[in-house]
């Protein structure tokens, strides 16, 4: 035999038992995005490299997956390149499509993105990308209600997690206060590092980063601020009460929080001044959601941005957003090992093994009533032996083979067996409805 | 403002309405999948050029999409390329992980697939093909079940259908019969234009193609034969008497019929002997479904190929499949108007409008509440004019407003307007409740 075929590096095949998992996350996601009146869209795997480039810095550019059309000579420059994240697209669509829309715009997208990344464990050259946005509107019931969807759906999938909640504007009033407004870049990229490498790496950053021993004197206190949210915003609000940004940045956060509370969230809302993510658009509210019981780093993350669309001329329009990360809930899921999908939509109830050609018409007629009564039925197609049938059953996880010879059909019956308890039975086609249907 | 950004010809962005529709006939169609025990899989959109070159012949290599990594020298040969189909993916997939599939492998498939057509109405370089199979068993059973799922799925969607059935066989006996055996290709090529050039120009194209005069002569008969499928059954079937494979192919027709025939299909299911679709890999029956009230051509396809995965080195495996084609079926439906999503998932059920900031405080623990009980709720994220909040209403078809002033907090209750009999009334939590759920 020839050699095994394969795919690209990074990229991956997704087997029927991937899919069913895979296929359960992405619809509880769905439905709780549907719960909030968010609305589907999608966009094409290629954009125009014109859309594309500049968007995510220069080490982006370089991720970028070109597309050659067989016209195109080798040496021209492809127009085109597959997407890259679901933001930028979102932006565009937004912008092309303004006239179309009723602003707010609460959209969420679900699609493959591409990343000429060094393919390691547990990142992909092609992954899902799943996002939810609310545009066109800068209330702060659109940051609460984010944080209301990341409970529902983790609780939904049972995963625990703490949400993680900081405000750019925070950040950028910690730069004004200590006297270095200019190096709020800098100040966010060190700090962003403080559970990894420790206070005294983050320090010494700084003052590499060109921060003076003064600024990174009076940056202390905040590094070590503890206690609850309110002790925190308390004594962050006195420390920044002479920047008027911070002083804002404090006052959304209180009242994120407090509509929190209004809607009951039970889960862990930690308020987090040394997160910082993608920086560089983020203007408001800034998230990251981890889950408690698997180590894996941020599972879900997002935030606000007042400008995004300004990229392709509609400056003006304020968004919050988060974006779900599938491959990891994925990992998750997997590692807490418990995991079962309750009422499994996918799997097949009942097989009929016929032991000829007439057993295999009658099993047909069966089948064809059973799915008129919404039963996932399939028949053995091949008359082949017993064994062979079982084991096909067995392979697939089918709990009941209806097995039909000459008998059954005398009867108009046929022999259930249940492959887990071993036991089996001879059932009308009423009796059978009624056994699968009350499982 | 910049000029407007666009995306490339041949692709689309799908709009929530556009995206609700989408999902209603991919959710019909896997539903009827999962009935009949089919398992999903998914395959990466890159695929190695290796996998791809040669499978479409030479027009199909100049259709596909080249990737290029920013990596790879802009005259080197990129060495992946865009899924063209899905049908060689699934070939890769059954050789690539034959060892952990339990044949017979009932497997289906929905993705987009990319060609780099000319694009024009109706032919886009971005569709979704949307195919189910069973490789590793020849059983007839199979056909039938392709024939079932078709009549299902068409009924679920509302849309009258004709199916027309073919044998390879049969098209083989043919060219042996009439002299021609090696001419299969060029018979069936010109004789599946019966309908459009009529049958002088198909008898002047054979004898261009270089059939003889008396090939031509002999085939005539075939050609006019007409009646009921048993009627053109028995008539072929003399006619093939004395070719063993002509044989073989009218048989298989005739309990395919009969299988049909058991599960009491009611769809029309017409035999069609000038009906050929990629004859090249087909090996057995042929699928053909048309629209009976909108004139578009064939909206589902396929047929069964007795050698699909020998290509990648694996000989000896049989399959049968069809694929639904996505995009022409919405636009069946398109085009038939009267056609509504019943039960409409996705669609918000009602919009809290509040006049303050504690009435939407108020509106959120509300809309907490009942999205508990699986109600699907929005509430108007900004303090604005009545009129601009009912406007947000209208535009995306909600059809039950909860207008929340200070009188209906005291009250505890919610002012319900019905956008569309424009009524409205004081309700209660349970009340609201209970009106939405009935509807």
């Amino acid at each position: 035999m020839a050699q095994k075929p394969s795919i690209p590096k990074g990229t991956r095949d997704f087997s029927p038992a991937d899919m069913r998992m895979r296929n359960y996350i992405l619809s509880t996601i769905r439905d709780v995005f549907l719960l909030y009146g968010f609305k589907q869209i999608e966009t094409p795997a290629m954009e125009l490299m014109t859309t594309l480039m500049g968007k995510y810095g220069e080490e982006g550019d370089k991720l970028l997956f070109r597309i050659q059309n067989s016209g195109e000579k080798a040496n021209e420059a492809p127009e085109k390149g597959l997407r890259y994240d679901l933001t930028v697209p979102f932006a565009r669509y937004v912008v092309q499509h303004r006239e179309e829309i009723a602003f707010p715009f609460k959209r969420f997208q679900m699609q493959p993105v591409w990343r000429a990344d060094r393919p390691q464990k547990g990142r992909y050259r092609e992954f899902y990308q799943c996002d939810v946005d609310v545009v066109g509107t800068d209330s702060l019931l659109c940051e609460a209600e984010l944080v209301q969807i990341v409970e529902s759906v983790f609780s939904r999938l049972n995963i625990r997690v703490c949400l993680h909640l900081n405000n750019r504007k925070i950040l950028a009033g910690i730069a004004q206060t200590i006297g270095a407004p200019d190096k709020i870049v800098d100040i966010t990229v060190a700090i962003d590092k403080l559970d990894k490498i420790g206070i005294d790496k983050v320090n010494e950053e700084l003052i590499e980063r060109g921060l003076s021993q003064e600024a990174v004197d009076k940056l202390q206190p905040i590094l070590h601020l503890s206690g609850t949210n309110e002790e925190k915003l308390d004594a962050i609000g006195q420390l920044l009460a002479g920047s008027e940004i911070g002083t804002k940045g404090v006052e959304e956060t209180r009242y994120i929080l407090s509509l929190c509370q209004e809607v009951g969230i039970k889960m862990p809302v930690e308020l987090d001044l040394c997160l910082a993510r993608g920086l560089n658009y983020y203007t408001g509210a800034i998230f990251e959601v981890k889950a408690l019981d698997v180590q894996i780093g941020s599972i879900t993350g997002g935030g606000r941005y007042d400008n995004l669309t300004g990229i392709f001329g509609m400056p003006g329009v304020s968004g919050v957003g988060i974006s779900f990360g599938i491959d990891r809930i994925y990992d998750v899921l997997d590692t807490l090992h418990n995991y079962t999908i309750d009422n499994d939509q996918s799997r097949t109830q009942v097989i009929f093994v016929a032991m000829g050609e007439a057993e295999q018409r009658y099993s047909m007629r069966w089948a064809c009533y059973l799915r008129e009564q919404g039963l996932r039925v399939e028949v053995y197609p091949d008359v082949a032996k017993m064994k062979k049938q079982l084991g096909y059953a067995d392979a697939n996880n089918i709990r009941y083979v209806a097995i039909v010879g000459s008998n059954e059909m005398a009867s108009n019956q046929v022999m259930l067996k249940d492959m887990i308890e071993g036991e089996q039975e001879l059932v009308s086609q009423e009796e059978l409805i009624h056994k699968l249907q009350s499982k």
